[in-house]
């Protein structure tokens, strides 16, 4: 029988075994299991490309010095709705996660409240900070900046990451309205998976090395690897004809937000130095709804938005308008107890827990 | 000799009769030089499809009671940090400008504020009350939500307006980075540009009466005007795979913010009865750089992103990388006294003017 390329694992299974991987590392166990809730967050919402497939990424990050075990970011300025927060080259997802509570506090009392925090890491997915904002009836808001992997329009090499950005809504029936978007037309791992698959992307996802559209994956991510120019495209693509400004403007107002605003850095200077902090800035916010309008009235309002644009006619051939954030809580709720991984991701897992020493497995299902 | 496509104006005449016009209208001088005003700075800053080529719209939505002048919006709800507005149906342009100028007084005290403002009209450019909040070193934001012209992905009929995202940014050399962009790919009027050409338009650009990518700018505006479906594509076009997702989603928060958050209209409601006020709504924010950190850190940091990322290589055959607003300030720049207008739009300014009993008239250089 051929092996399995999809397998399935227990939830709590696959929590234990990456928690256990980061205190192996000196992470706090507080601190494993916020970023372990985070990535497997991103596998269960069927976001892979942010999951614990990144596992590797992490434990090499705390081996190598960029991701500092053990700290969550101070305050470096504050007033009644600010904050400016240092990440202290900490874990992303536990000096996001500790910023979005106190941004969720501080709204509590006076609102509103925004965050710009500079020098922290890699934080998993945009929208599972946004979403913390839910449950308090605000508006939840997370942006990111990230490694340098998008053209600008009209440039040759990438300054630019895929800088996401994440808005949450809470609602009266179904799910909540969530956007978590990169403002790159696709991420990096989607070439990988169409260079696997020997088939041709469309041409507004990547440009070669002379900073033309180009249809190969593979001639792109060996361009990139390389650094020999070219690199993920904007959403719209590569021309302005196409809206490709458009997406690069959204991805380089992100960087404004998370790098420039923090007081940290930005554009190519991310990931500069090995064995370094990234310099990963982040932009978080919450706004209680009641300070505008009575939550009852906007989330029934927001319900009725949805059913109206889903009840929509639909294009030839299709059966079905989503909104912002419903594929991914379908998803989530498939996935409660058991989740889905690629085997290889699963092998990756149980071999770093087996290097580093970690008494647990994940035992496919 | 052939009749000029383009005519210059000089400003300050332009602006008479604008204002004359709307005077003749029953609106109050401060209220006609406002939404002359915004106008007028669509034009100087090369977008056209927002200028006093509207000027017509404006005056039969006087005329039919869709925009009711001499109101300019009261406040409902108020907070240290929030206002919700009702713009009491009249010109959006003065509704926004007002409720604007709130937003940075209290932010001016605050830190940061932000407005949800329902029963507005159309604003004009949304750069521009984004850029009111430049001079007191602050960044600004402005959304607005719109008359329905784009398809939800996967969807056969229009549902959302090209709703645009704006954000200011001031700075320390060069111009302020000023996003300012619709989140369809282009804008109707781009596909009139096109029918008059004769030319066929990219398939990331509209849909056809059932809802499949077109490249026939007369099928598509045809279908448009006479209901039959389609409409134009969010930015990233009519796929998942090609992103149109992500526009679609940007498109639909924006009107979340703007026509839910206010307790306002949304979606295919806008503009659903003749000769009432249209239901548009706003959302605007301001945030005081030195809440986060100090101004002229943010915008010497600013002033050398855009210096890095101008200076990075350039693609095969461009000459230039443009940051946010870039084209927008050169332009004004070029156009501080006189303004190219089309030949069709001086006629037609004369016409209203004439008709109305305007003491003035447009003549050309």
């Amino acid at each position: 029988m051929a092996q399995k390329e999809w397998l399935e694992v227990r939830v709590d299974e696959l929590k234990n075994v990456v928690k256990k991987v980061f205190i192996s590392l000196n992470v706090p166990e507080e601190h494993a299991e916020i970023t372990a809730d985070v990535l497997i967050e991103a596998d269960k919402r069927g976001i892979d490309s942010h999951g614990v497939g990144r596992l590797k990424r992490y434990v090499d990050g705390i081996k190598t010095g960029m991701m500092i075990p053990g700290v969550e970011g101070i305050i470096v300025k504050e007033t009644a709705n600010t904050l400016t927060i240092d990440g202290q080259g900490g874990l992303g997802q536990v000096v996001a996660y500790k910023a979005m509570k106190k941004v969720i506090e501080k709204a509590e009392k006076n609102n509103v409240c925004f965050a710009a925090i500079r020098n922290s890491n890699h934080y998993g997915i945009a929208g599972y900070y946004a979403m913390m904002a839910l449950e308090r009836d605000m508006i939840g808001i997370s942006l990111t900046n990230s490694t340098p992997l998008m053209v600008p329009t009209f440039g040759r090499n990438v300054f630019l990451g895929t800088n996401p950005i994440s808005i949450a809504f809470p609602i009266e029936k179904g799910w909540p309205v969530v956007l978590d978007m990169a403002t790159s037309t696709v991420p990096q791992g989607k070439l990988e998976v169409y260079r696997r698959m020997g088939k041709k992307i469309p041409l507004c996802w990547a440009t070669d090395e002379f900073g033309n559209p180009c249809d190969d994956p593979g001639r792109v991510l060996d361009n990139m690897a390389a650094r020999r120019g070219g690199g993920l495209l904007p959403l719209g693509g590569a021309d302005e004809e196409t809206g490709g400004h458009k997406g690069y403007g959204l991805s380089f107002v992100v960087d404004v937000l998370s790098g420039v605003l923090s007081g940290g850095i930005f554009g190519i200077h991310l990931y500069e130095e090995k064995g370094k902090p990234s310099g990963v800035g982040h932009f978080l916010g919450a706004m209680r709804i009641d300070a505008f309008i009575e939550p009852d009235v906007f989330k029934r309002n927001l319900s009725r938005f949805v059913e109206e644009i889903k009840a929509a006619e639909k294009r030839e051939n299709c059966t079905r308008i989503y909104v912002p954030g419903e594929k991914e809580y379908e998803k989530a709720a498939e996935q409660k107890e058991k989740v889905k991984l690629y085997y290889k991701v699963v092998e990756e897992i149980n071999a770093i827990a087996s290097e580093l020493g970690v008494d647990a497995t994940l035992n496919p299902l």
